[in-house]
């Protein structure tokens, strides 16, 4: 008997799920939006995964539901949860990945550090949290932002009044950050959890651009705390499969900006760099299967993604920069910033393979 | 536009071409012999490809067509190039992988090192080559043979009678060997060539069993040796992909055993071993694209294959037994001694990792 795992989202992390899957001999099938996903090798059912008749007909063809994105709502994942499919991560958890408003709450009843937030309903209640804040916040949709979109630097209730018109907006202090980083840990039913080494994250507009693992000039302390950090979110949300904590790191401190739960762009590095790739992790722990080693494989490791384009010209051009370039294409039709692939390049220095890396991912741009 | 590769046969080789596809961005396509092949996920037909349109239909939907295995006939695949298809590895190369007569005719011609041969057509002739190396030889029929079949050590004539009805057999003197080797080579339509690490293979009943890579106790000079070895056959005999030369150690020298033009079973211990992995390799050479790093990632890595079974039992109870253990299950049927998958393990000390692999791949093994 053959276990299937249905990944519900036909794009690049369902995409990069299908070789851990070839691995360890399970069956993947994919809930794919459209014909030409990402993921359509392992694509078994198109439709809509807001459309309940089409989750429960992909559903009943697999053993255990997991995902590509966090969108489906989180009332058609309990109605799954209801006729008895495993869902993982479940509704209860994902709803927190799903909401930064509710995130922030759950969160503030954890011992895990947070910037200073607020739910706001009012333009009076956002003046007064922005003038507690040096006249100044971050502003975010709840619910639908991603890569920088629904998040808005505001230093006035004015900045806000669309959002304001539609539904509640959360209030988030700008933390005056060094620099960004993100934990990985994943976690199986059973409790067992393995967290990935740190890694730095270099965002560019808004956008994931460059990761490095493990990131640079972290103290054990620092990394011992941001593993604890996520080790107390996976267990106390009951998070399965992968999780990402997106950090912001202040002096010697963090505070938690963002959650994801799911193989995310930061773990990319992972699949040359470390043991165990991420996406194997997660069909591990969502299967509640032993999970694998996490170890860096080499003493640095660094992904760029490559942006807009990534077929067969831009991948021999980058091929053609370096023999050690590892590259990944996500097989998705060319669009201008879109993330259509990465590289990685592991060594033994830092500034050689950030040069490497960067080199390739360059090679080959249009203008 | 998206570059196909297809490969005729559906066997663990083209299943583990996937993973390596789906990075680079190409679309693979697989003429599997039946409905539940192993490389399943890529089958895009299923049908025989000993006959000329089936295979004609299948390379007419792709840009490059390769191969899972050698048992193509020469005169389809010299039809196919005749309408215009690329065949790599072509059938003028191919032919010294099919027929090891012919093979051991053709590498007479280069100036690599051999085992004494002989074609024998007649008892005569047998009883002539076994006289002449102290009453002792191989034999082998020239074609279909495979992990240990067609081959059969005899000290006379009457031995090989039943080959001799049907046709021609192959001689070769019982070399004294230390151990076996293989070593691989990838070579593009360009000319451009790399090779893998030499690594030593370790056969039970004629199957191989168990990798090492790198060969332990190999002098620098008898790896030049056997990298200029693979060099050689790769370039006199034209061939494209990955190139297996499995080689006899005796003394400080080698002679060449068999060739196999396509990845390798030696070759699995590649994908978590080297920067770039026998599959990758292998396609990006069919495609002409440019080669990867070879070198290797852990100073020692043993691959050891499972047999008979890896359904998902067996490999949670391989996984169970280390953290460290990398699995990779071919999606087959269970069936007694049949190659079934594969474990690899990467580390520091080749006890601990052949200990750590070893007992991962018998574990849940059925008595």
């Amino acid at each position: 008997m053959t276990i299937t795992v249905g990944v519900v989202g036909g794009g690049q992390l369902a995409r990069m799920m299908i070789p851990a899957a070839e691995a360890l001999g399970v069956t993947i099938r994919v809930l794919a939006e459209a014909e030409n996903s990402s993921a359509r090798l392992a694509a078994t059912a198109v439709g809509d995964y807001r459309d309940i008749d089409t989750l429960l007909g992909f559903a009943n063809s697999v053993d255990v539901v997991t995902f590509d994105h966090e969108h489906v709502p989180t009332d058609l994942l309990t109605e799954l949860e209801t006729q008895g499919v495993q869902v993982r991560p479940g509704p209860h958890a994902l709803v927190f990945a799903q909401d930064k408003a509710l995130m922030r709450a759950r969160l503030a009843e954890t011992a895990v550090p947070l910037p200073d937030w607020r739910v706001a309903t009012s333009a009076v209640e956002v003046e007064e949290f922005v003038g507690q804040h040096a006249g100044e916040a971050i502003a975010k949709t709840p619910r639908g932002g991603y890569d920088g979109k629904g998040v808005r630097v505001i230093h006035s209730a004015a900045e806000v009044a669309d959002w304001l018109e539609v539904g509640e907006v959360l209030l988030e202090e700008k933390v005056p950050f060094s620099r960004e980083l993100a934990q990985l840990v994943a976690r199986s039913p059973s409790g067992e959890m393995r967290v990935f080494p740190l890694v730095e994250t270099i965002q560019q507009d808004g956008v994931c651009a460059e990761v490095i693992a493990p990131a640079p000039e972290t103290t054990d302390d620092l990394s011992a705390r941001t593993a604890e950090i996520a080790r107390t979110i996976a267990e106390q949300l009951d998070v399965t499969g992968v999780l990402a904590v997106e950090l912001f790191q202040v002096g010697d401190d963090v505070v938690v900006n963002e959650l994801a739960m799911r193989p995310h762009n930061s773990g990319h590095v992972f699949t040359e760099g470390a043991v165990t790739s991420q996406f194997e992790q997660h069909l591990r722990a969502v299967l509640d299967w032993p999970l694998g080693d996490t170890s860096l494989t080499h003493p640095w490791s660094v992904m760029v993604n490559v942006f807009s384009d990534a077929g067969h010209e831009r991948i021999t051009a980058a091929l053609e920069t370096s023999d050690r370039v590892r590259v990944h294409a996500y097989g998705k039709e060319p669009r201008p910033g879109r993330k259509a692939g990465h590289i990685v390049v592991g060594g033994e220095k830092l500034e050689d393979v950030g040069d490497i890396a960067r080199r390739a991912a360059q090679a080959g741009e249009r203008p």
